[in-house]
């Protein structure tokens, strides 16, 4: 299948966690145009497991974190952006251990997903921790954010009742509760 | 439970899909910061059923499309950005017919949610299209993709195997997949 090609690449801006590129592109019709594209370093997420994944409705962990860009507080797994050249996984314990003050026994990947691969070259590599220990978290200075315990059903129900409004959170609950489950 | 406010806002950049701002914020500790914020206006996405979508594995129909930002081809819901002031249900039809060439007799608003809320605030509204009619798809110049149809069992399947890998789509398939079964 036909793919477009990069004529030139013009950096806009660079900053703490995106760059904005807008990149001049001939498309395989001989046309051509501009794309903006949000350049980011990646990202890990956890689905923290405080009972036995395959076991009979078993309790997670998810944050309720404020976050700018919905004027409010979501439900969301603990996340974090890659260091460069950080391997995901490293990033999922690092992450774990800062918001949720835990260190997991085992972490397992999901998937790994583009968030929304109109704009921006972003992917999120989803892991599940089992095995937990709590010690204390130490969260960024602009995190504001609370721990909360509770089984996978309700969470399920949570997205349903659109109680849970974050992407890469809802993926991986349906992904956990519909794979592990053997569908 | 403590809010950040905004002290300031400037505009980097404001592009065809995305603007970006860098706004000045106060934490609730007094402490000041910058935000990145891509803004975006939303958009529809929708998972289109051939067949009765409480049946027995039902057919639906995804896209495979060029994506820069994935130096590749992804499968796909059907999906596009809201234009100023539109309705997400009117979106969604609108994009269907253009992406597919199908028009539905009924549209299902499913969930809306942030596709990656730590920097930007773009939500999706994500519908299922039932009762589909075939017609002419009318792609815009930068948009390359076939149409494929397939079993929701087999997309389960794609999802499991990493070989669908845009969020919003594999959040589509496995919320109605698991829903639409009474779970």
């Amino acid at each position: 299948m036909p793919e477009p090609s990069t004529i030139a690449s013009h950096r806009i801006y660079t900053g703490k966690v995106v760059t904005l590129d807008v990149d001049q592109v001939r498309f395989p019709d001989g046309s051509t145009g501009e794309l903006e594209m949000i350049r980011h370093p990646g990202a890990a997420a956890i689905l923290p497991f405080l009972s036995d994944p395959a076991g009979d409705d078993p309790q997670i962990m998810l944050i309720k974190q404020y976050r700018y860009a919905a004027g409010g507080y979501l439900y969301e797994v603990p996340a974090g952006k890659l260091e460069p050249g950080e391997d995901p996984e490293d990033c999922a314990v690092r992450e774990l251990r800062e918001e949720t003050g835990c260190s997991a026994q085992r972490m397992q990947h999901l998937f790994t997903t583009y968030t929304t691969p109109g704009f921006t070259d972003e992917q999120i590599h989803v892991f599940i921790a089992v095995g937990l220990t709590r010690g204390e978290a130490n969260t960024q200075p602009d995190e504001f954010l609370e721990v909360h315990t509770m089984t996978l059903s309700r969470s399920l129900q949570m997205i349903q009742q659109g109680d849970i409004r974050d992407a890469k959170t809802a993926l991986a609950i349906l992904y956990a509760a519909g794979f592990s489950a053997g569908a």
